[in-house]
C-alpha cells in the first residue's frame, strides 16, 4: 500500500507490510502522542473533522493528533441539521471541503459515505467510522496496542469476547489479525457467534480457532482478552440475556485466578463489561489503547501527506 | 472606503475604488488560501466566529482564511440556545466577545443584527449573513471569481438566473455590478422577476439589462451565467412550478450548445438546477468559487486589521 | 496552596497568600489578555473543554486565556448527548480525556461532578461551573476586579445585591471576601436573603455586614455594588414580585445621587437589573470584568501547568 495521498477507508486495503510500516511510524510518534515533545510536521496543515454523528473520543483523537504536529483543524458536528449537508450532496460537501482543508476526518451513520467522499475530494479521506461497515484507525490502534503490549503479534492467542455478531471492532480486527499467525478464540452467547464469514477467513488463512461459552476457561489460554458488549436490545428472549449478561463480565477475581499476565483490551466505552476493579489490573490496556490511538492517528495523517 | 477597524456590513459600503483594492488583496492572498504557503500575518490574533444559525461552508471559509494566514478561532455554532444569547441583548454579546477577538464574524437569522453588533463592538465585525438582507463576503468572491475568470469585469454581459425576486445573492451582486460597465441579462419565471427598485438602480448607472425567459437564449449572449435555486415554496400555482422547473437547469447538453465558452457560477449548495455532467465543463467555476472565498476572506479580516 | 498540578475546583481551596500569588500572575498575564502581546507560555499545550451545558462566556473566556498564550484547545459543547457519555461514567471520560489534554476546563450541570473528574485525570482540572455548587473562576475574576478597580480589598465596603439566596456568584464571592478586612451590605427581598451559613461565616472572621432593603441608600456605603438578577420563579407571591422587582435595579440615577464613586460589578448576562444608561458610568465595571476574567484564566491554567 503506498499511503502518500491514499484515502484510508477499510482495513481491508491493509496487508502485514503496511500494517507494519504504519506501526513503525505510530512508533515514532509516541513522543507527541505522550506530550513529551512539541511536533511541528503539520505546520501549516488542517485537518477537517466532519462528524455527522458524535463521537468525541474519536474526535477528540483525531484533532489532538493534528495539534501536537503542529496542524490545525476546522470541525463540524452533529451536522446532518447544518447547511453544508442541506439539500445537498454528500459529493458536492466534498467537492467543497478540499478547498478548506489537507485531510478530511469523518464520521457519518451510513455504510459507504467515506467512499463517496473519498471518490470526490481530491485529498485525503480518513473514515472515521461509516456506520455498521468500517472504523479503521480504530482497529489499527488495536493491532499497535497489542504488538506494544506483548511485543509481537505472530504466536499469540487473542481472545474476542461479547458481541461477535453485530461488533464492527471485532470483524475489523479479525481481518488485520489474519495477517498474523495468531490462534483465535471466539467468546459470546449463542445468539452473537462471530458470523460465519469470518470463520471462513480464519480459514481461508489456516488460523486456528476455538469457540468457548466460558470466559474463564477463554482467559486461561489467552495472552489478550478483547472485550466488546453485550447489548440486551439483541437479545429476542430476555430471559437468556439475564442469564447470559453476567457471563461476559471480566472481574478482577476471574483474571487473577485465570490469567494474571492476560492484557485486557477495549474499544470503550465500556458499560458493565469490565469491572471498576480492573482498572488497576497491570495488563488491563483499555485505556492506553486511547493514547495508542493518538499515535496512529498521528501515523495515518503523516503518511497519507507524504510527512512520516 | 477605508478599511483599517471598519465593519463589513453591507455591499452597499463598496465603491470601485474599493473592490478593485479588495481584489488585488485577495489575489496577494491566494497563495495561502491555495495550501502554497503558510502565512503568520495573523499570528497571535483571534476571530470570533459567531453562527447564530448553522452555515458550515461560509464558517469553514472565515476560519480556513484566519488559520491559514496564522490566526487563531474561537467559534459558536446554532448559538440561539446558548448562555451568551440567554436573555442576553446582542448589544451587550458584543460588548462581551470584543473582549475576547481581534475580530468577529457573525451570522444571523435577523437582518439588521450584524450592525447592532457593529454598532455595540470596539473591533471590526464582518457580517457573514444577517437573514434576508446582506451577505457581503459571498458577493465579494462572487465578484473576485467574475474577475479572475474572464480577466476583467467591463465590457461583460452577466447573466442571473432563478429566483430572482427574494435571492439574496443576486440582489448583492447586482449591487456591486453597478460599479463596471457591464450588461445584465435576467432569466426568471415571472413570479421571481428581478424586483423593480434593483432595476432602477440599474437604470441610475446606465447599465443594459434585458430579461430573457429561455435559458439557452440568455446562454449565447452571455460571458457569465450566475445560477440559483427556483424553490418550489415560492410558487403558489404547483403547476406552474412544475411547468418552469426544468427551464432552468444548466445542462452540458444545453451550455455546449449555447455557449462553450460561457462561466458558470453559483453560490452553492446546488439542489438540481446544475447538472452533475456539467462539472467537468471546463467553464465550470462553482467550486472555485469556494477557493476564492478563501482568499476574499483573508483579504476583508487582513484589511479590517490593517495588516494587508 | 500549591498550585503546581492541583485542581481548582473551589472557591474554598483558597487562603488570601494563594488569592494573593493568583492575583500577581493574573496582572502579569494582562498585557496578553488585553492583545498587546503575543504569549508563547502554552505552547505545545491543550486545553480540554467540555462543556456538559451550554455557557459560551466562560467557554471563550478559557479558551482565549489558552489561545493568546499560544496553546490549543479541544473543544466539546452541550455533550450530554455525545459519544463520550454515551452510556459511560464520568470518571472513564476523565480517563480518556486525559490522554488528550493537558489540562481540563469543565462545566457540568451536576454538583460535585468537577471533583468526580479530577479524582480520575491525572491531568489538571479546572472547574468552570458545576451546577448549583461551584464557579471558581467566577469568583476570581470578581476579586481580582475588586483589587484593580480599588486598587485594593482590605477596607472596602462591599454590596450585594438581588438573589442572595440562590446565587452562587454571591456565595462564593462571600467566601473569598472572608480572607480580607470588609464589610458587607446585604440587599434582596425578603424571600431572596443570604443564608444564615453565610452569616456564620462572615461572623467566624469577625466581618462587619448589614441587610438593606434600599440600593439608594446601600450604594451610598458602599464602595463596590454587585449586582444579581432577581428571577421572578423564585417567588410564591407574584405580587410580591411586582412589587419589589425594580427595587434591585441599578439606574444612572440612581447612582449619580447616592454615589459617584461607586464600582458596579455585575456576573453576567444581565437581564434588566442595571439599566443601559450604566453603560458608560466611569464605575461600571461589569464589561472590565470579562477581560479580567481572561487575565484570571490565564493565571489558572499557568499555574496548574506549572508555567506561570
Amino acid at each position: 500500500m503506498d499511503f502518500k495521498n491514499a484515502d484510508i477507508l477499510s482495513t481491508e486495503q491493509f496487508d502485514r507490510a503496511s500494517l507494519e510500516h504504519l506501526f513503525e511510524v505510530a512508533l515514532k510518534m509516541e513522543p507527541f502522542a505522550k506530550k513529551e515533545k512539541k511536533g511541528d510536521l503539520m505546520n501549516g496543515k488542517i485537518l477537517a473533522s466532519l462528524f455527522y454523528e458524535p463521537s468525541t473520543r474519536t474526535r477528540f483523537s483525531f484533532e489532538t493528533a493534528m495539534k501536537r504536529l503542529g496542524g490545525e483543524t476546522i470541525s463540524a458536528t452533529e451536522i446532518a441539521s447544518s447547511s453544508i449537508f442541506k439539500g445537498e450532496t454528500l459529493a458536492d460537501t466534498a467537492k467543497v471541503v478540499e478547498k478548506f482543508a489537507d485531510v478530511i476526518a469523518i464520521r457519518h451513520p451510513e455504510s459507504g459515505s467515506a467512499q463517496v467522499f473519498a471518490d470526490n475530494a481530491s485529498i485525503p479521506v480518513l473514515n472515521a467510522g461509516d456506520g455498521p461497515n468500517q472504523h479503521p484507525s480504530q482497529s489499527l490502534l488495536d493491532m499497535y496496542t497489542i504488538k506494544k503490549e506483548c511485543g509481537k503479534i505472530d504466536g499469540l492467542t487473542i481472545a474476542m469476547v461479547g458481541d461477535l455478531k453485530y461488533g464492527r471492532t471485532v470483524h475489523s480486527l479479525s481481518l488485520l489479525l489474519r495477517h498474523y499467525d495468531v490462534k483465535i478464540v471466539l467468546v459470546s452467547p449463542d445468539e452473537l457467534k462471530m458470523p460465519k464469514e469470518y470463520l471462513e477467513k480464519f480459514d481461508e488463512k489456516g488460523l486456528a480457532y476455538e469457540e468457548i461459552l466460558d470466559l474463564g476457561e477463554a482467559a486461561k489460554k489467552s495472552d489478550v482478552i478483547y472485550m466488546t458488549r453485550v447489548q440486551k436490545e439483541r437479545f429476542t428472549d430476555l430471559n437468556e440475556y439475564e442469564k447470559l449478561k453476567n457471563a461476559f463480565v471480566m472481574s478482577r477475581g476471574l483474571i487473577e485466578e485465570a490469567n494474571k499476565k492476560a492484557i485486557i483490551m477495549h474499544p470503550l466505552p465500556r458499560i458493565g463489561e469490565i469491572s471498576l476493579d480492573m482498572d488497576d489490573f497491570a495488563g488491563s490496556a483499555y485505556f492506553r489503547q486511547v493514547e495508542n490511538g493518538v499515535a496512529v492517528r498521528m501515523a495515518m495523517i503523516s503518511l497519507v501527506l507524504g510527512k512520516a
